[in-house]
């Protein structure tokens, strides 16, 4: 069989194969797209990627993913600052904000603590959850998936937070 | 609701959404890869993008993608210069390529005639097939999709092609 596909075509089939949930059909119908597609909004797609390496980090407080030092929940005035939601990232923390239901603080843990997999407290933003908890805080709910790790990430805060005299509550999933 | 993602990794979710087959799920599932992604990775994927831009053009002969004027096959001496097999785009060559079953030439017409879509034969490579028949070509495949439009195009060029006296077959699907 002569090889069909040369050089830079394979290579962003092989690019776009890496992403998550994507098999080498959808990779290929993605490159042929691109090849497709005006150089401007190739330009854009360039543009885009560079620019999340480049300016966005995580929020020195919660964790959340950010722009500025500050996330846009930690800088909102109108945000009830008695209450932390622990989340494992920052997807789960964009899910709850959809609801539109929820006014206070968010803490992002990066995770779960997932011994198997050699994370431990101290690969998750849980010293920086003690940290906070230590102020004004009322309240801690906790929202961790509902997975085997994210009940003994859980179990585990809730545990500690205990010890701390801060009601803790487990939101309720599903 | 506070605004939650803000500036560049909105910007990213947007653009992996306009990919074929990705929803607003998948595509924010991307950017959370990218962001956590190390900056060599995303900079080989920026170069992967601009690359097909800058190298990746058509096939001179056939219409196959190629980074030279002739593509893969078409420069390939051991294939048989008397057999064209006619397909929609250069993805249903590939198809086609990895069956390694065929050994004849190609000519890729870059879609199927559509009249709804107003896609009539001289938006396709037809002009350049039917001069490419002229030589020594003894017989023509037809592989456009099993589809209204691909039918219809085979229809078309069954009639035409057998006023040039060129054999013409199509290849059963499925």
């Amino acid at each position: 069989m002569t090889p069909v596909y040369e050089g830079a075509i394979q290579d962003l089939i092989d690019e776009f194969d890496e992403l998550p949930g994507v098999g080498p059909k959808s990779a290929q119908r993605m490159a042929f797209h691109i090849l497709a597609a005006d150089a401007a909004r190739v330009e854009r797609f360039v543009e885009a990627l560079r620019a999340v390496k480049a300016r966005v980090r995580f929020c020195e407080t919660c964790g959340n993913i950010s722009e500025s030092e500050q996330c846009a929940v930690c800088r909102d005035p109108r945000r009830d600052q008695r209450v932390i939601c622990v989340v494992e990232e920052p997807k789960d923390l964009v899910a709850i904000e959809r609801t539109r239901e929820y006014r206070g603080l968010y803490h992002v843990l990066g995770g779960a603590i997932d011994p198997l997999s050699g994370v431990g407290p101290d690969d998750l933003r849980i010293r920086e959850l003690f940290a906070r908890v230590g102020g004004d805080v009322e309240e801690v709910i906790l929202a961790t998936n509902p997975t085997v790790v994210g009940e003994a990430t859980a179990a585990y805060l809730t545990r500690m937070l205990r010890t701390m005299d801060v009601p803790v509550s487990r939101l309720a999933s599903g």
